[in-house]
């Protein structure tokens, strides 16, 4: 491999974000005596991917508030060896891996015992004619937030183009027209927020309409255009001036050097496990952005990177490694988002993700008031709610709303975790005062709709 | 019984609150052809008595507000015939009321096929010296509303003293002290919120003296003093001057008529039903304040009279009236309650609560912050978590802060549906975005910490 070869770390973890951290964390918890590595291959570890668009609009004044710890933190406090600017370019099975500092360019083989691998995910770049031009950005990293901050702050911009209508498009939309920029949300499907229901992304997209982005679908960018920076979007449509683009379409597991060790992908492309984070290899774990997970609903693989999930399986990967027996049972798919003043939550199945799956869904979307209507201040709730028709058990459920959306949508990921039926659901003894709620909660409302229409009751 | 004998009601409900309005609009869905009818003492059918506290402070500026629906639509759009001002004074099993016309005086017989009663709770009037002077209020009906709002309106009030420091009572202290009175809670018991966990009252107590509520518990009211008018409350420590009087010491099941009719009740005093919300006596059933639920924590009959669960209640007893088969599977006990800017919520069962049922508690009282600390407006949500220390399932929680901690709940409350224990709880896939939550839910660090206590794991 090289010729220098440091000494074993008992565990190495690959990757210092949530995941990763997490796991070494836990690991020293159960192993005072461990020696325990991380390599991470950017600046910073223990980051937050999802504060960067409230960095960038200057929300959030310092990218320091995105990170929990420091490298110092870990070192001095867990005694975790932290080596950032370090990437793992080769994993061999036989517990060694060989490691580029990428500050000095020297490379050299790290033995290891047990292996976390939490190497995250990517954003994807579409090749597209001027993706290379200046002010052309992803939103990946902390260094990518401070690029798009150091930009705005530069001023004189006036036209924003987001190509890819998820979650963070959605944010940097929000972000970008706060900073004062006309923003274009170019979105290549038939609907922005893709996994979300219709009836859901219909009022996000009303609410970026009265904010006055102007969203753009079923509409290819094919090239972007200008003189060293970038000037405008070409689109199948039409032309876009743009003095800072934003290439929002998604992201991908960052599995490059562990599928050349043999580290096995499940169907999703991510990595494979089982419930104790456990890959094909023999003490090789994985957790985070780059794992797959078990989906209680589908029960079947699934790849929803989300920082909640990687703390969860940071913590098992970690408490495995180390000995221990922990398991992560999986995940239903829960995920919020703010635009503007709209929350928008779903958890579980879409109607069309029920169906594809091979359920029969029924379903049901009402609106509903946000708390009780003589008490000042009640807004709208829009619930979509998705059963199986044989059995009524609850698939998923969307909210949409300006008051505790978000909060709301955590009983109907209970409820999906229990596998209640829609009746279950009705029968929930939820809270009630008039500031806060109405006396039949909005997703009991929906659940009794659903039985209506599964002949078994209706509402009351 | 009486000369006067009108025609038989296919069905008859007693009172005309949440359920028994609910429970004739169901019967009515099943059978369009039935007689039904509703009798209802007091002059107004279908109302919201948890809205009282703001029509007093006039955040709600009439009291129509409080009414869902008039007698004149369910005549019309229901064909429910309601007959306010009519009370029942005598039911005889054998399919006949006696029921007295409180306008005219006239007493008269009517019978019928299915009976749901639904007479509610009253509230507690303690025998003290002075408590018949003016001013001296309780606040359990929408003419107790209007005579408070009237006397605040007349102007010329300066102090106010309330007797009890329960769910009303502070929603009083909060009324009152906007309304611009010097207020007074007077508490016999040692905490206020007498049902609340001592960690969580605390937070309470401290919001109520910021706002210049004047907290007294161990104090005992001894009597009222005044010449026609309250003008002072003298207690066992001192005395108050009182301009106007509220008492709120509690609500007991108004059962009178029901006992001496021979419907049985349960250990709570109030009416003993099974699920199907049917009373000992054939073809009777109950609902609502007046009626038991089956506590789904403890395994035994409780008395929580919440609107929520009238609401359930209702809808079973009117369906089941009609011929069909449905049933209350039962109540947590979930409640919430905002005093000034707070939010107070609870679900299942207090550590002294589950003590004294017999189960062997281990608790966690944590802080957590509402929402991500690097995203403006975060606040401290304060949680305590009850749990059964064998077998680690979850007992009760509650919650106070400033940002959906009433919502919140709601994910413990079906948590206790589902039997989960505290693993599980922090396995859930809730929701997160910097702006509504934290990446690791209140909740989930406080189950984090009994799993800690439990030996079986502790924080990541």
């Amino acid at each position: 491999m090289t010729t220098e070869r440091e000494n074993a770390s008992d565990l190495v973890v690959i990757g210092g974000g949530a995941a990763g951290m997490t796991a070494a964390s836990r690991a020293r918890r159960l192993r005072p005596n461990w020696r325990i590595t991380v390599f991470e291959r950017g600046d910073y570890v223990s980051f937050i991917l999802c504060g960067l668009p409230y960095f960038v609009d200057d929300v959030i004044a310092s990218h320091e508030s995105l990170i929990v710890y420091t490298p110092e933190f870990f070192e001095k406090e867990r005694r975790i060896e932290v080596r950032t600017g370090h990437e793992v370019r080769r994993i061999d099975p036989q517990q060694l891996l060989e490691v580029a500092d990428l500050r000095t360019g020297r490379t050299f083989a790290h033995e290891y015992r047990k292996l976390v691998v939490a190497t995250g995910a990517e954003a994807v770049r579409p090749k597209l004619d001027g993706i290379g031009l200046g002010n052309v950005f992803v939103l990946r990293s902390i260094d990518d937030g401070r690029r798009i901050k150091a930009t705005l702050q530069g001023g004189g911009l006036r036209h924003a183009v987001i190509i890819g209508a998820g979650y963070v498009g959605l944010e940097m939309a929000d972000a970008l027209t706060i900073a004062g920029l006309q923003t274009v949300l170019i979105e290549a499907t038939a609907s922005i927020l893709p996994a979300s229901e219709p009836e859901i992304a219909e009022v996000v997209e009303r609410e970026l309409a009265e904010h006055g982005v102007q969203v753009r679908k079923e509409e290819m960018v094919q090239r972007l255009e200008g003189n060293r920076r970038v000037e405008r979007a070409v689109t199948s449509r039409g032309e876009y001036p743009a003095d800072i683009v934003i290439v929002s379409v998604g992201v991908r597991p960052a599995v490059g050097v562990l599928q050349q060790a043999g580290i096995a992908l499940g169907p999703t492309t991510a990595v494979a496990t089982n419930e104790r984070m456990e890959t094909n290899l023999p003490g090789v774990y994985a957790a985070g952005d780059v794992a797959e997970a078990h989906h209680l609903v589908t029960g079947k693989a699934a790849w929803v990177p989300l920082g909640t999930t990687a703390n969860k399986q940071g913590r098992v990967a970690g408490e495995n490694a180390a000995g221990g027996n922990a398991v992560f049972p999986g995940i239903v798919g829960t995920a919020a988002v703010k635009v503007f003043a709209l929350e928008v939550a779903r958890t579980g199945l879409t109607e069309a993700q029920a169906r594809e799956a091979g359920f029969d869904p029924v379903v049901a979307t009402i609106e509903h008031l946000s708390h009780a209507g003589y008490y000042p201040g009640a807004t709208t709730l829009r619930v979509k709610l998705v059963a199986d028709r044989p059995s009524g058990r609850l698939m998923g459920g969307q909210i949409v709303g300006r008051e505790a959306a978000a909060k709301r949508i955590d009983v109907l990921a209970a409820a999906l975790h229990a596998r209640m039926d829609v009746e279950a659901l009705v029968a929930l003894d939820l809270s009630y005062a008039p500031p806060f709620a109405t006396a039949w909660e909005a997703v009991q409302i929906a659940a009794q709709q659903v039985m209506g229409r599964l002949g078994r009751s209706d509402d009351p």
